[in-house]
Parts: C-alpha cells; structure tokens; sequence
C-alpha cells in the first residue's frame, strides 16, 4: 500500500475475492488498530469493527459506549425471540432480518403509520416520538435501535421513567445537531442496557451495523 | 451552548418545534462554517450540508467533490424523468420516493433478484457489480446513488468505457476499505457527471442525503 494510506485507504487496485472483501476489511481495521496501539475488548471488538466497517469512521471507537453485559444481555433476548423496533426505514432496511428471524424476531417500524401521523399531530410532538408509544403497547421484549431521532431516545426514557416500557436493550446512536447529545446522555443515565455513540455521530447505517454485528456473534 | 459543544454538540436540551428541527440543524451546521471561516459554494452548499446533517462528519467539507455543473445536469435529468438506481437497499430506503415520483421517476434495487445472485455466482463477481449490468439493460436516462459497493463503481465505469450505458450522474461514494479509494478515483476520471466523496468515507446514507439534496433544491 503506497501514501496514499495515510490520507483515507490505498488507491492501489486490490484483487480480493467477493467472498472475502468483508473478511480483509475487517483484517485492515484490526490492522490500523494495532498500529495506532489500540486494544479492543474482545467481547465489544465485533460491534466497534462492525460500526467502523459501516462508517469509515475510527472516531467510533472512542464514542461508543456499553453498558456492563449489554452484549450478553442482547443475544440472550434475541434467543428468547425479541423483537427489534427502529425509527427509520433505513435502519429497518440494513438490519439481517434472516439472521434475526432465525430466533423469532422480526423488525418493526412505525414511521409510516397513519395513526403515528395523527397522534404526532395531535400532540405537537414527533412521529419518532410516538412510534416509542406504539412499540410500547406491542408488550413483548423489545431492542430499539435508534439512529435517527434523538426525540425517539427522550420519548422512550420518559415511558422507562414511567414504567410502561422496560427494553432488553437501547442501541443509541442517532446522529444529528439538535438535542442529539442530550438524548444520548439521558439513555446513559438510565438502568435499561444500552450501547451509545457519545456525541453527535451516529446514522441509521450504525444502528443497523451494531444489530448485525450482535447477530454475527450468535452463530 | 456550553463547553461541551465543543467536543461535540450541546448536552442541554434545546426546546425546538418540530417542524423546525432540520431547520435549526442547518443553521448550527452554518454557524460552524461560519466559526471556522469556510464559505461553501452557494450551488453546492445544499448537498455538502445534508451530507453533513445525515452524518455530523464535517469531514465531507474536504473530501466531497462535484464535477462541473453536476447538480445542474443531475436536475434536468430528474425533471426529464430519470429514474435513480442504488447498491442497497438502505439507499433506496433513504431516498424520498414521492418527491422523484413528482418528475415521474422510481428508484430501482436489484441486489436481492435471483437473476443477479446466480450471473454473480458464474462470473466470480458480487452482485452489486452484476446489478450495474442490469441497470444498463434498462436503456433509459440514469443517476447512480452508490454508497456501499466499490466493485459496483468499478464495473459502471467499465460499462461506461465499453459504451453499454452513459449515466446522466454518478453519486460515487462507497464506504470503505478494500479498494473504496480506487473506484471512486476511477469515477473521477470519467467524462461523466458526478458527486464523489473522496477517500475511504462515505455510505448508503450519504448516497441517499445527496439524492435528497438534489431533489429539495428542485421545489
């Protein structure tokens, strides 16, 4: 690999074969973390890999946060049939809903619902906002991967704080400039597992890669 | 705003309706321009904002580049009925159908067709790079939204030098490590429009904000 490395990946052609184009990404990841100095734990090591796989973006590994067990906490749901509820469609697009449903689980997402609509509306809130209300009436175990609306992370801390809703997990990580931190911040405070992206980054790509990577690690 | 914004966003909730929200998003993305003494291209601002918005990643300030009057021809294209195809389904998720619907044009996947897995199995390829073929089958005006696959990128500029197809626009930004750098450089050396963000960064997500961006500056 020439200079080019340094300011963002060789610009040298690379003949790898299409099965293993993840396999040497992720080998030119732990690569850059060993030359950096960094360790990961090798627990939380899959889904920091996965989300910088996603995203290009090494900043993740010092914004993502977990709490103790959140890893096994999540897989031991996902074997008991949890559900995974997302705010965006795009989340809901890039999760591996047959690894999911392999255990039961299927992906829901509300955004589009004409009763979400109404009741956003009426309340002067955010569709994200109810779709926290609506999963919360589903009264199954449920992960929330949030990459989007820091207004479907304060919704769900409320009905945490009123005791409507307990989730398996919250993957916190919308992205964004307005109340994005906060929103975080108020997830982290909570007694819910959960994996946070600190700061402003974040995406539906990363909500989508931290569920993946999750799943990876059952098989 | 506080001292955290520095590192990052404010950590003090902001009451903003939310109708305004993406409103109030731009304006502080501004107001960091502004901070840092960078003054975007009013024509191009739209795009590189969004991209910035959908990933509070003020890197794509440096790394996006537009060849000339990209976002003019991409315009004309789209109110002429071009359709948009993506490498995922995550872009197509993202990208705001009713509002390409309004010109008359759809957003075409082809990554989860069966005729694309079994041409990719006997050619040794990924079907990413097979769906580009499918796309040139079309025979109608194009704009590629590319944001995960650089096999994808390398086989559209093959079928661009074979003269097989001549998209109306390229959004070449794939994101990652084994050769992203290198596709979107061969992009770059085309005649033909595009809107490339250069080194390893990129993502369905972005390829959608662009899409998106496009799409507003038309109402």
């Amino acid at each position: 690999m020439g200079n080019l490395e340094k300011s963002g990946g060789s610009i040298e052609y690379e003949y790898v074969l299409p099965a293993d184009i993840e396999k040497r990404s992720f080998e030119i990841i732990s690569e850059e973390f060993a030359r950096r100095g960094v360790c990961l734990d090798p627990e939380l090591a899959p889904v920091i890999k996965r989300v910088i796989h996603t995203t290009a973006d090494f900043d993740y590994a010092g914004s993502l946060c977990f709490s103790p067990d959140a890893l096994e906490r999540a897989r031991r749901a996902i074997a008991n049939g949890a559900c995974i509820v997302t705010d965006t469609r795009m989340a809901q697009a890039g999760i591996n809903k047959r690894a999911l449903a392999k255990f039961g689980g299927e992906v829901y997402n509300f955004i589009a619902d004409e009763d979400v609509a109404a009741l956003a509306r009426e309340r002067g809130t955010t569709r994200s906002a109810v779709c926290m209300d609506k999963a919360a009436a589903l009264r199954k175990p449920l992960i929330f991967a949030i990459g989007n609306a820091p207004t479907a992370l304060i919704r769900l801390c409320e009905l945490i704080r009123e005791g409507r809703i307990r989730p398996e997990l919250i993957i916190g990580v919308p992205v964004g400039f307005v109340n994005v931190v906060y929103a975080k911040e108020l997830v982290m405070e909570t007694e819910v597992p959960h994996i946070v992206a600190r700061g402003r980054k974040g995406g539906s790509n990363v909500a989508a890669a931290i569920c993946n990577a999750i799943l990876y690690t059952m098989e």
